[in-house]
């Protein structure tokens, strides 16, 4: 893989998105669920999201890609997320999994173990979270420490649970950090950008995975994958000159977002290493 | 209906939330909650939202009026919303419905079709919505074209089927799209105003329902539902004067609707047309 | 207690949640409970939100402290909050209760009647809530008047039941309004600052409760909930400034206090009385 086609896909990947306004239906979380959403319009898709099973099979059928985000997880989301992932496998319909909360509770487990036989086209968490995930299906020994939602663990140290994940997965992982990691089980791409205020604000990772669902709507999993991420690092840049507190720094990283034309996200550095 | 009685009577129901601060209860969209009570405060009005049945029972009877928006559905709405709605007709408190989803699931469809039995006062959504609502209830023989939570027809081709409605609820109807259009299936008001982002930020629509239902506590349900519609026309175009993305448009949107006072709202541009 | 320890007691909780990043757990408001994440993180902690019994179980146990916001309950809650205080006061981790919408419904009633049993080490609440709190656990004959999720009666006339439910529990309670009070049920501290339009953003009251549980993590009750209130009194106060409309004023609020620091919180006006 070249970097030059790289940023070719990229760019095709965000134009596509803001041509064809992809419907993108999410399972998420409580807390950010607006996040998602406003950042998943500002892209240029349409969100909906649901609590029940059936309305999850009827929106994967009906949305380009799916977003299955494993925090706040109610009692009904043990007959949801399965309906949701089972139908996508038939489908064929490509769906990002953020697996936030990994360790928290019983049904979480379940869930995320159940998972590996019909495994999503598109993984996202911090370095903790895809070490804790590669440990629950069998595919590496470190556990990584989560803390609450948090990670404990460098990027780094995620990079070969990330690459088993992806060729076992047949997708692509990303893994957020200071430097943020995105593989397709071969090749690895390295990205810089964003602020450190995205840390001050809850949803930055949430709606990264929403944005990532959007774009696989059009594009394969490392390519909707890695074409997010320097979506993010930029719009995460440029809000950080704008604002220099959590809240206006919020405000102005979706306006961004909303703001950012193809060819400034594709050009925004990465590098590409083969594994 | 003349217009200066409208206009006079749009000014009254602005000027008395202002001045009586009115309680709402609402069953609400897990997405837009949060925007929701935030427009409900900003224009005047009191929020309380609730899940369980005894609770939103509790509310219609504490609240001068309810809204009942029927996204994110949770399994004990299957309870919640009946005794709502039947808490309202027995104590003929106006309660304003927006059929967010109409066509996604079984329990949605169920509660809606449930619902022609003891109405709405007022019923908000867009052209596809309504379009889907009069056919659920037998009222008209098209059926919309809804994608996700999104419109695919216009506000026109709605006309028929909102007029239908209200005559059937003997309430009022608000379609809203780039014109709205606002009925009490014997004047059609028609409305411009607002701006284009109002669509890239996700819960224009559901806090538009909300603040309907605050000025539904004192105001008839025409005028409370054009009242709505007129500020938020208001509200949005001097947004869109302040903001050009969609984060900044939304914080500046909440600033002009605490801000615009009676005489602007009732003096923004709208035509009354008899049926 | 002199003022001059007070103070010191203050500036060293501000301090500490700023260098320890202390997680707290949460089971709270659906209506605001991005705004009590938001507002815990720019205070300097971490937060996670759960809506499942094993989950908040857990999170009792990973937490610094925890916090139980009575807002839009769920069925599963009647598991949920019962296993969360259980597990917190058999660890002694210490817990801020929001008793919001005290009276609206039986599932709240017996929840908060059974927390009599294990009380928090806080109690944050309006007036109406805190009058009828003492009165719903038998330590006052007043019932104060809760409408919806709003006030009715003056901070000063729930100055005694306060401090009767600070002795009982053995902890702190902080009553909001246009002049708070904090008590350990021997000394009272009245605090002035923020500004009127915190009444017309949902989720100030939620927010403050969770940034007193941020500071419970490593400072006792009393201390932490004066600490908070300083915190929302300056950042309100500051916010103030920089804004005159709901929505800018809520950005501006979280901006201030991402940025408060331990001197500017402790040097902020309040006196102390003995009971």
């Amino acid at each position: 893989m070249d970097i030059k086609t790289m940023i070719d896909r990229v760019a095709a990947a965000v134009q596509a998105v803001r041509e064809a306004n992809p419907l993108v239906g999410s399972v998420t979380n409580g807390v950010t669920m607006e996040f998602v959403a406003n950042a998943q319009l500002a892209a240029g898709g349409s969100a909906a999201m649901v609590y029940l099973p059936d309305e999850a099979e009827y929106l994967v059928e009906a949305s380009g890609a799916f977003y299955v985000n494993m925090g706040t997880l109610m009692p009904v989301y043990e007959e949801t997320i399965p309906a949701a992932t089972r139908k996508a496998a038939a489908l064929g319909r490509p769906w990002v999994l953020d697996p936030v909360g990994i360790g928290i509770g019983s049904l979480r487990g379940r869930l995320l173990a159940d998972m590996a036989a019909c495994p999503p086209s598109i993984i996202r968490g911090n370095a903790s979270e895809i070490l804790a995930l590669a440990a629950l299906w069998g595919l590496s020994d470190e556990q990584g420490c989560v803390r609450g939602v948090d990670a404990t663990d460098e990027v780094a140290a995620a990079r070969m649970a990330a690459v088993e994940l992806a060729r076992w997965t047949c997708g692509a992982v990303a893994v957020s950090g200071e430097e943020d990691l995105v593989t397709d089980g071969h090749t690895v791409a390295t990205c810089r950008g964003g602020s450190p205020l995205m840390e001050k604000v809850t949803g930055f990772g949430c709606s990264l995975g929403g944005v990532m669902a959007v774009h696989a709507a059009s594009a394969d999993p490392f390519t909707a994958a890695l074409a997010s991420v320097l979506l993010y690092n930029l719009a995460g840049s440029r809000a950080a000159v704008a604002a220099q507190a959590p809240a206006s720094f919020k405000a102005a990283f979706l306006d961004e977002l909303y703001r950012a034309d193809a060819m400034d996200v594709s050009g925004n550095h990465f590098s590409l290493q083969e594994v």
